[in-house]
């Protein structure tokens, strides 16, 4: 991979952006596989480390961003060349804040540790963040492929990780409900869940940033990122 | 203002995106004034207002990513001029994340409205909501007037809603486990409160654009935009 000093072509610099976006969805998806590993497993020490990585992708999106508009005041390009490099600061941007769900989650390990929910619930939320960060490695084949094609296919995904969501949401509604003592570490799995859910919007974000790329236009019908949670009211859920 | 076609000058494209920063910052926060309303007042008709209200930002945003990148293909700009469009992009994508803030909390409205809590917490939502608005208002007025010493007001006073919130937060853990009735409508009104804790944030996003707009530099000590509520352990609210 080329460095800032060794860069040279235009196309070597476009590249550039490529593989350090590449780069930084990799590092995203790692922390988030590690702080459900830390949720799941009480393991704190793991926690703490995911914590710490966030910085790199703080640091790798500001380096984008200072790349990208050092291309474009060098360079001056036009048309598609511009759209990858306003689409990589866009991706990039994307990247940071799923790095930033991984940091919440790992920071509400210690007091999700306190009290055990039932392993089942556990199995879901890891269920939950695969599904998740499926999505995301597919739009980020897609973007490291520049298929069209494959951006439809991850946008009806996203209804899927909305089903998801709203189930875990209501079991944990319950738990709370059967007993209070498990009130606190429940609203941290909660908060949890809302993240992994946010990972599913910034790919459906991410795959309408490469539809702008390749086409030059913006998707039509808009795919609503919607937590349908909020329709959970109190008299839907305490007849269950 | 000046419309598409009347646009003539580069000047005139700069004041063109700066009015339109500053109209959606109006609408932002009108729309969160009216959710934090609906959900206070249990005003369901309101809500859906606010919740159809959202496609404004939307298209807002798109209008000045696609006006950003033609002034770039056309006029070619460098540096402060450069960063001004770059910012623009930047803040717009914020001001519609404050949007479906407000979006998110009026869609809760009804499911809140079936169970109240005590009235002092409504005042907490509202002053709240109030305290973090105010954080906005100080930002977007900070970017009309390119005040780089308004800046570090705003990411101080940041410190001040992480501390609301947490209080908030735990507040309605009490409600929770002082009442099983109480968890549905309390879960959505975290969330309410987690929104307006992340309007701060994104004021701090702007305050930090802005700083990149104004001077070319980053921030060196990037005010981490914290939640402090994880620290919110069993432990520590069983005792209260």
């Amino acid at each position: 991979m080329p460095t800032h000093h060794t860069v040279r072509s235009f196309d070597e610099e476009l590249k550039y952006l490529e593989a350090k976006i590449a780069e930084m969805g990799g590092h995203a998806e790692r922390m988030i596989e590690r702080a459900i590993n830390a949720v799941v497993h009480d393991d704190l020490h793991l926690a703490s480390e995911v914590i710490a990585e966030d910085v790199i992708l703080d640091e790798s999106e500001r380096e984008i961003d200072e790349k990208a508009v050092t291309i474009i005041a060098k360079r001056q390009p036009m048309a598609v060349d511009l759209r990858e490099i306003i689409g990589a600061i866009r991706i990039s941007a994307d990247l940071e804040r799923v790095g930033d769900m991984g940091k919440n989650i790992a920071k509400r390990a210690p007091a999700i540790a306190e009290t055990r929910q039932p392993a089942t619930f556990y199995r879901g939320l890891e269920a939950f963040a695969s599904l998740a960060l499926n999505q995301l490695k597919e739009v980020l084949d897609a973007y490291a492929s520049r298929s069209v094609e494959r951006i439809d296919a991850v946008r009806e995904r996203d209804e899927e990780i909305d089903a998801m969501y709203t189930s875990l949401f209501r079991e944990l509604l319950t738990y709370m409900m059967e007993d209070p003592r498990n009130i606190t570490a429940c609203t941290h799995l909660l908060f949890c869940a809302k993240n992994i859910e946010r990972i599913g919007d910034h790919a459906t974000n991410i795959a309408e940033t490469l539809h702008y790329i390749i086409t030059g236009s913006y998707l039509a019908t808009e795919r609503p990122r919607d937590d349908l949670t909020y329709k959970l009211g109190v008299s839907g859920l305490t007849e269950k």
